[in-house]
């Protein structure tokens, strides 16, 4: 991945688009200058990957690297987003998730308010449309929404004036996720175009599955999906060779996982929720372990360098095995650094898209 | 309602108090001068309206308008209150209250600590007086109090040398609701004084009546309270009737809809509680809705221009129609947005108010 | 206890160590020098004080004067910790400890996030481990650890590149509590060396006892625990006694209060669980009042001028006297106040360690 040489316009340098603290970073990037970013990049939401083009998601890996120098500074703050309103409205919890956009939003010293459905009165009936036209009318810049009914983001955008991140909308998307997963594969194998990339497990129920399709077969690679048939959703590879793109996109599935795992360059367990097995959608969580648990065993029939991955949090010595999870092919850990990093790209280019030039 | 003319004193210009970013906002108001401040509001706290002046309502006006100004610039921050600690203390949830008194501090660069009744000790049988001391010794400039029992701030108010801002306690008072409200009608109808306000509905639990009938008939407005008898609480009148000041009062109760609506330049109608029904205060939520549900048809008897209030959240379909709450006549997205800078405009005149000249 | 009388390096005046407002603070301490915290704290975490050497706790208590200072000036900010992350990691609920953490890191510019059980996935499954190691892949700077479970920091502190602060583990320690206690002692004795300090009560079950005998021992006063046999653990005078250190330790028993008491220069009262009465540790609540409750006339029993302690939340009318904990004997708020400075001093002596020279 090619790192951004632009050069920020005296307008940002009046605006102070910089390190706070410049003495102790004298190598610091340059922040991607905004009549750029409006060239490619003209979205007032991120819900999902589907319609993104290669050029898109180009334009945020390169914001993703300026913001990893960022990260890397004694002071690892930047005023982009300075008198800005962040809402994290998490109407499901994730730890991890919420801290990671909440750090980003606070590296660009934007105001954070969290509003959780435990502990606030959206589970008192406060719909989800009265709390959401609150926001706006407070002024919200940034809403950052995590649901577990798939589209709730998309309600929610056209209620808003400002931006809504999807941060996971049930079995549908979770774009960061998938942007974050990128980012980390092309730090390692330069591009995914070409490579082959295994995504194994729960198809069915997986956001992250999902919009990784859409990003990862954008840019080229191959992506095979591989799991049991009872949680492989025919409807993905329908609704992906119907799209209504000029992208040729490869994509196919494979039952069995020594099929699939041959050769490939990036193997992405996926998360099994042990309801499934409550669900009558697994024989059982031993027979699921001895036909599709990440072994090392296993994971000898990929490339010798392939990469493994996980969006966590993971559950060892089921979909993955602990030394898998652990050894030198495991970029797990940098997947959530990446994550941080890859928020505030984001952030940053949707706020960068919705001011006037 | 006229804009303040006063310009910021030296002393005021050297503790920066003005925009961060003074370059993208310049038709910006000065902030008012705290010896203008000081000269007419020397609260410590804001517990209720009940014995506020209309000069000092006048004034929290005039510094809202100021604030909303500054809400209206790029960066929407000033430093008035950096170093300060506010204190969000919610003993009932209420997400639109908490986030709206959370965003006004930190737009005035305060440093804002949550304490909510769940997920907190609280819960655990730290009694409210034991909380309050520990805000007290941590030096709480502000604590934002909510309770659903009547008269908690004023005890917490007698506990602690920071200033204590009621969010809402129990019936009794809700005093930033009554000065959004009261702002957002000036902004329409240049005063108050001399119209016709209804307040409709369930004006017994009413605590944002209560702190309204106050507000409103200081200024001069005539105050009809409208509901059913079972609802209205003969105390109000009496209360005010009996009020020790020089302040003539034109309140009176209405429980014929028609009637009261006839003429008024407000309808301000109030959230019912499903559960009044179960109490038995209610024949029925269904002739509830038929004898005091503000619809199409009854509004039309009021002026032409008649404004639509709501303190929110709404039950559409029982105290409100649908078509009444989105209509052209309703205010209730401006009183939201007017809630931000009422709130700051609180805090920063209190803050004034006890700083030495 | 002496102020530090030490200049800011210039390295540190370049890096803006200093207030924020320096108009308004014209007497401000310096902020302790770096080389000279280095050359006396070099520390990572801070776990427990049953390794502190006199010489740290001597540097932690000037610090912490420092700190008092700035906490007196208008604007109590300063740029120490700016573009860092603080997490606050809260197993058990504590409203006072968390907003205590949560104020200091704030007052030194950090950034904080809060992460509970209650209303956060930790609930879930999401496991310590799991949790931790997100919270070091995102870059946390200091993770504030409350856990109910004895060594559960320790644990975190292997997992973490950032510094662990313990804010309280099961029975084990509670360090910074003992560092307030401390602080609060010398500033009204001058020094404990020598002092008889009584500690009463659940013994058992106290990490803030336990904290407190490390460093009350190692700056030379006499400790005498009080409390019921099924309360006092004989493993901590065992385990006290076989330190492997070179100080010696004043650490004795006594089981009869008003021996205890004579003379006493410090009594510190503990909270009693009611829930001890349950596990049949206690008799009955009305027979420990009885014989072990601190009342005015037990009092009468210390030196003429004892100073009262508690860790909080008390129990009036439990384990002491509502008299007592509002006499002028009490220290129990300056407890608190001192908390906030020992907590920033905590963080900024952690921060300043770790640096390169």
């Amino acid at each position: 991945m090619k790192r951004t040489t632009l050069y920020p316009s005296p307008a940002e340098q009046a605006q102070g688009i910089k390190a706070t603290n410049t003495a102790s970073s004298p190598h610091q990037a340059p922040m991607p200058d905004r009549t750029h970013i409006q060239s490619i990049f003209q979205r007032r939401h991120l819900l999902d990957l589907d319609d993104f083009s290669a050029a898109e998601l180009r334009l945020l890996l390169e914001i993703t690297q300026t913001m990893k120098e960022v990260l890397a500074r004694p002071v690892r703050k930047v005023p982009a987003l300075q008198g800005s309103t962040v809402v994290n409205l998490f109407y499901e919890n994730s730890t991890r998730t919420r801290i990671s956009f909440e750090l980003a939003a606070k590296n660009l010293s934007a105001d954070v308010v969290n509003v959780t459905a435990s502990g606030s009165s959206v589970t008192k009936g406060e719909s989800l449309i009265d709390t959401v036209r609150t926001l706006q009318a407070l002024g919200a810049d940034f809403v950052i929404m995590r649901h577990s009914q798939s589209g709730a983001p998309y309600l929610v955008a056209q209620q808003i004036r400002g931006s809504v991140i999807n941060a996971g909308d049930g079995w549908h998307a979770h774009p960061t996720q998938a942007l974050l997963d990128l980012f980390t594969l092309e730090e390692h194998l330069g591009s995914v175009e070409g490579r082959k990339i295994v995504i194994l497990g729960d198809i069915l129920h997986s956001r992250v599955a999902r919009s990784n399709i859409w990003s990862l077969t954008t840019l080229g690679a191959e992506v095979v999906l591989c799991g049991p048939p009872t949680l492989m959703p025919p409807s993905v590879l329908e609704s992906i060779a119907s799209a209504d793109d000029a992208t040729p996109r490869r994509l196919r599935v494979e039952y069995q996982i020594e099929r699939a795992l041959e050769g490939a360059d990036v193997v992405m367990a996926l998360r099994l929720q042990k309801e499934r097995q409550d669900a009558g959608l697994l024989p059982s969580l031993r027979e699921y372990i001895a036909r599709f648990g990440l072994t090392p065993q296993r994971l000898a029939s990929a490339n010798p360098n392939a990469l493994v991955m996980h969006p966590g949090p993971m559950n060892e010595g089921v979909e993955i095995a602990h030394e898998v999870a652990y050894s030198d092919a495991s970029v797990i850990e940098e997947q959530v650094t990446n994550g941080l990093a890859v928020r505030m790209a984001v952030l940053y280019a949707l706020s960068q898209a919705r001011q006037r030039a």
